[in-house]
C-alpha cells in the first residue's frame, strides 16, 4: 500500500535506518563526511536510527562495520544515501529495490545535468517500480537539525594560507526557516549567510535534478512541518506546475511561500539549462503563478533573505498605509520613496494624528524642530524615549497598518536601550514594524542584532527595510482575500509569546 | 579681488586658522566636540592651522584662550565654525564680516528646514555682502583627514546597556571617495558603512540648507583635488542645475560621480520639502541630466556604495559584453539575469573560446564536467589554479569586455588562494573583474575583504556583483562617447600601480 506523501517525505528527514552507499575512510571525500556526519550526531544522541556504512573495500569505518553491499545489511533501511560514482547508481538502485529501501538520496552528479539522460531516467525507472522514493541526483540532499539527518559533505571548516582554521560551511542553527533549493551550491550558500545573520532553519533540502521528488511534495510535507514557518524556495524550473500551484495554495493560507526564480531572461535559461537541465519556462507566466498562489516572488537574493527574515519574525501587514519614525532625515526620504515606488501609501497624517504629535512637542516630550507629516522626523535631537513615545502613537493610529523606524544611532543623545523601547511597544500589537540601522561598525551591528533578538526585523539600509514592509503588506493583502488573514495573525501572535 | 572657487573651497577644508563660534567646555556640546577635534589633531601635528575657541562665558576651553567674539580674535580668521544657537547667528555673521572672515560652516539647524527662510536670506545677504562664503545651515560640514578639519559633532563611541563602549560614529580611513551630502544625517550613515566596509574617504562635506556653498562649486573643487578619485554625491534638489550639469560634465571626464537623489516620488518630495527646505523636482529631468553628465544614478542607497566602490577599484569596461565564471551553477543563473535585465550581454562564446576551454577539459586542467559556454560553471570540483586559468582565458579574450568571478568559497577542494591567484592575473589586464561570495560566516568575510585588499570589489550577492559591472559598462560608454576613455584607463592603471 502506497503510504501518504507525507509519510514518503518523512523519511527523507526522519529515518529510522541509514545507509551511505559510497562511505569512505578518506577525509576529503564526500562518503566520509556525510557518513561521519551522522555519526557525530548518533553519539550525541541527536540522530536516533541505525545507521550502515557501504563500501566493498572496507572492514568498517569510524568504528561502524562496513558493508559491502546494501542487500547485505542485516536490517531493514529506510533511506539510502548514495555517493559512489554515476556509473555504479544503477547498480546501487538495483540492490535498492531488491533490499527494498523506502528512499535513497542521489548526491551524485553526472546526469542529465551534463546531458546523461538516459541514464538518469533509467534510475527512475527502477526508483518508480520498487516504489523508491528518489531526491536528486546531482543534490546536497538534507539537513534537519532535530533529528541529526546531515547530508552537508562540503568541509565545515578550512584552513587560511595563514594557517588560520575558519568556518566555511557553518551548520544552522535551529529555527523557523524551511530552506527548498534546486541548486545545492545556492542551497550552502544560504546556510553560510543565515548562520551569519542568527537566523534559523527547521528544515534543508537540496533537489538537484529533480528526477522523481518534486517541489510539491516537499511543500506538502512542510505544510505539516509545525517547525517551518516561512518556506524559502529557490528554483530554476518548475516541473508539474498544476500541482505545485494546488499545493502551494493550501501552505500560503498558513505559512508563507518565498520564491527566488532564476532563470529570467533568455540568457540565465540557457545557463539554466546548462546547470539541472531545467528548462526555465517564460517569467511571465511564472510571475503569474506565484502571484494567484500568494508566492511572494523575491528580485534578488538579498531580498529573498531579507523579506524571509520579515516573515518569519512579524505579521502580515492589514492594508498598505506605512508610517515612518526616523531621526534621520535624508534616509527617512529613502525610505518614504522605495515604499511609494512598490505601490505602499506613506501618507499625511490625518489632522487628528498630527495634532497628537504637536501635544508632544508642546509639552517637551519631542523636539520642538521635529517634523510629523509622515515620516515623522524626530531629528538629531532625539532621545530613546521618544523613538518610544512616537512608535505608540503610531502603533495606536488607525490610519497606519505598518510601522518603519529608521533608528540611527548616530545621533548624540540616543542611547542603545532605544532599541528594546520600540520593541516593548511594539509586542503588545498586532501591527507590523521593521527596524533600519545603517552603518557596518559596532553600535549599527549591536542595534541591528539587538532589533532582530528582540523580534523585529533589522536592516542596513532603507530600502531594505520598507522592501520588507511591502512584503509584509503583499502577503497581508493575499490572506485577506483568501479570508485567512485574522487566525494567521492570531495564530502567529499566539507563537509570539 | 575675487579668487578663485577652487581656492575658495580650499578653506572649508585647508584654513590656516579656525575660529569655533560657540565652543564649549561641556562635553555633550556640539561645540565641545567639534572644538576637541581640532584640538587633538593640532596635536598630533594633523591640522596645522591657528584655533581659536570663541565663547563669551569661557576664559579658556582645552588649554587654548578663549574670545568673547570672533572680533577680539587676534590674528586673521580664514573658517569660523558657527555652534550658537539660531537666534545668535546674525549677530556672529555681521562680525564674521567685520572681521573678514573667508568662510563660514554653520551648523546651527532652525533655518528654512522649519521655515524660518528669513533668517535664512538675511544671514546670506550679509555674507554676501562681505564676500564670505556660508556652508550650511543645517549642517555637519566638513572631514578631511589629510588637514584634520574634522567638524564631525556626533560622539565618537557611545556606552551601551551592558556597559560597553562601542564606535558609534568612526572616523573614515584615509582613501579615494570623496563624499558630498546634502543630508547630514546620511553623510554620517555613510562614513559608518564605509569605514566597516574599509573604504577610505578623502575628503567629505555635508551641505544641509545650501544657502550658498552648493554641489557645483564642490564638484570644481574636487575635480581639482588629488586624493579624491571618485565623487559619491546625496541630494534632495540641485539648485542651479545649469552651472551643475557644466561642472559635472567636466568632472565625470577624469573622475566618476556616483549620485543617489532621493525625493523622486511625491511623498518622497514632500518629505524632502520639510527636511533641508527642498524642492525636489520632477524625477524624470533628473535622470535625464545625470545622464547627459555621465553621472551614474543609483537606485539605492547599497547600489550607491557597491558602485562608488567598483569605480575606485576597477577601470571602465570597453564594452558591455560580461563574461561570467564561477563554481556555482545557480549563483551563476543569478548573475546572467541582473547583468541581461539591465543591458549587458552573457552572450556564449565564440566556438574559438569555447574550444580553448575544452582543451583544458581534455588535458585535466578543469573539471571534466564544467560547463562553458557562459557562464563558465568550474562546478563543486573546482581547485585554485582552475580558477585562475579560467579568468586568464578571459582576460585574453577579445570578446570579453568584463567578468564577473562567482567564487563561492564551499566548494570542498577550494583554497583560500584562489583570491590571489585571480587578482594576480588581473592586475596584468585592462579590463574590469568584480568578484562575489556568498556568506555571512568567517570564510566568506576573508574571500571578500581579501579580494578588496587585492583591488577587486567583492560582493555577497550575484546581482549586487553585477550591477557594479553594470557601472563599470556604463561608464566606459560615456568615457568612450567623450573620447575620454584611453585616457581614462591610462591614468587609472598608472595609480594602480
Amino acid at each position: 500500500m502506497m503510504n501518504s506523501i507525507v509519510e514518503q517525505m518523512n523519511v527523507f528527514f526522519n529515518p529510522r535506518s541509514v545507509a551511505v552507499v559510497g562511505a569512505s575512510r578518506k577525509v576529503n571525500k564526500a562518503g566520509h563526511v556525510i557518513f561521519k556526519n551522522f555519526v557525530i550526531n548518533k553519539r550525541r544522541n541527536v540522530f536516533k536510527g541505525e545507521l550502515y556504512p557501504v563500501n566493498p573495500k572496507e572492514e568498517q569505518i569510524l568504528g561502524f562495520p562496513c558493508y559491502p553491499s546494501l542487500k547485505k545489511i542485516p536490517g531493514e533501511v529506510d533511506l539510502a544515501v548514495i555517493v559512489v560514482p554515476a556509473r555504479y547508481v544503477m547498480e546501487t538502485m538495483r540492490e535498492a529495490a531488491e533490499k527494498r529501501v523506502k528512499a535513497v538520496v542521489i548526491v551524485t552528479a553526472g546526469f542529465s545535468e551534463i546531458g546523461n539522460r538516459e541514464l538518469e531516467e533509467e534510475i527512475t525507472e527502477i526508483a518508480k517500480k520498487a516504489g523508491i522514493r528518489v531526491l536528486g541526483p546531482n543534490c546536497l540532499g538534507v539537513y534537519d537539525s532535530e533529528t541529526g539527518v546531515d547530508m552537508l559533505f562540503l568541509p565545515e571548516t578550512k584552513v587560511l594560507t595563514t594557517g588560520e582554521e575558519v568556518v566555511a560551511t557553518p551548520r544552522p542553527l535551529p529555527g523557523s526557516l524551511g530552506i527548498v533549493t534546486q541548486s545545492g551550491a545556492f542551497g550552502v550558500s544560504a546556510l553560510d549567510y543565515l548562520t551569519g545573520r542568527q537566523m534559523g532553519v527547521s528544515k534543508f533540502v537540496s533537489f538537484g535534478n529533480k528526477c522523481d521528488v518534486n517541489e510539491a511534495e516537499m511543500l506538502r510535507y512542510l505544510l505539516h512541518d509545525e517547525k517551518t514557518r516561512v518556506i524559502l524556495l529557490y528554483v530554476e524550473e518548475i516541473g508539474n506546475g498544476r500541482e505545485f500551484l494546488k499545493v502551494a495554495k493550501e501552505v500560503t493560507k498558513v505559512k508563507p511561500i518565498v520564491a527566488l526564480k532564476s532563470g529570467r531572461t533568455t540568457a540565465g535559461a540557457r545557463a539554466a539549462a546548462s546547470h539541472t537541465g531545467a528548462m526555465a519556462g517564460s517569467d511571465q507566466i511564472y510571475n503569474a503563478a506565484f502571484a494567484q498562489a500568494g508566492i511572494i516572488r523575491a528580485e534578488n537574493m538579498e531580498e529573498f533573505f531579507d523579506i524571509g527574515r520579515a516573515l518569519a519574525l512579524q505579521p502580515p501587514a492589514e492594508g498598505k498605509n506605512v508610517a515612518i519614525v526616523t531621526d534621520a532625515g535624508g534616509p527617512g526620504i529613502l525610505a518614504v520613496d522605495e515604499c511609494e515606488l512598490r505601490g505602499l501609501n506613506v501618507k499625511k497624517f490625518s489632522d487628528e494624528l498630527i495634532q497628537k504629535f504637536e501635544q508632544l512637542k508642546d509639552e517637551g516630550k519631542i523636539p520642538r524642530f521635529a517634523t510629523n507629516l509622515n515620516p515623522v522626523d524626530l531629528t538629531g535631537s532625539v532621545r530613546s524615549e521618544m523613538f518610544e513615545i512616537a512608535v505608540k502613537i503610531l502603533f495606536e493610529a488607525s490610519e497606519v497598518d505598518g510601522i518603519i523606524a529608521l533608528g540611527l544611532h548616530h545621533a548624540p543623545e540616543l542611547q542603545g536601550d532605544f532599541v528594546d523601547r520600540i520593541a516593548n511597544v511594539a509586542r503588545n500589537y498586532r501591527k507590523p514594524i521593521v527596524a533600519c540601522d545603517i552603518g557596518e561598525t559596532e553600535m549599527a551591528l549591536y542595534v541591528r542584532s539587538r532589533f532582530e533578538k528582540l523580534g523585529i526585523p533589522a536592516y542596513g539600509s532603507p530600502e531594505d527595510a520598507a522592501r520588507s514592509m511591502h512584503a509584509l503588506v503583499k502577503y497581508g493583502e493575499y490572506l485577506k482575500k483568501k479570508n485567512c488573514f485574522e487566525r494567521y495573525v492570531d495564530e502567529f501572535l499566539k507563537r509570539r509569546k
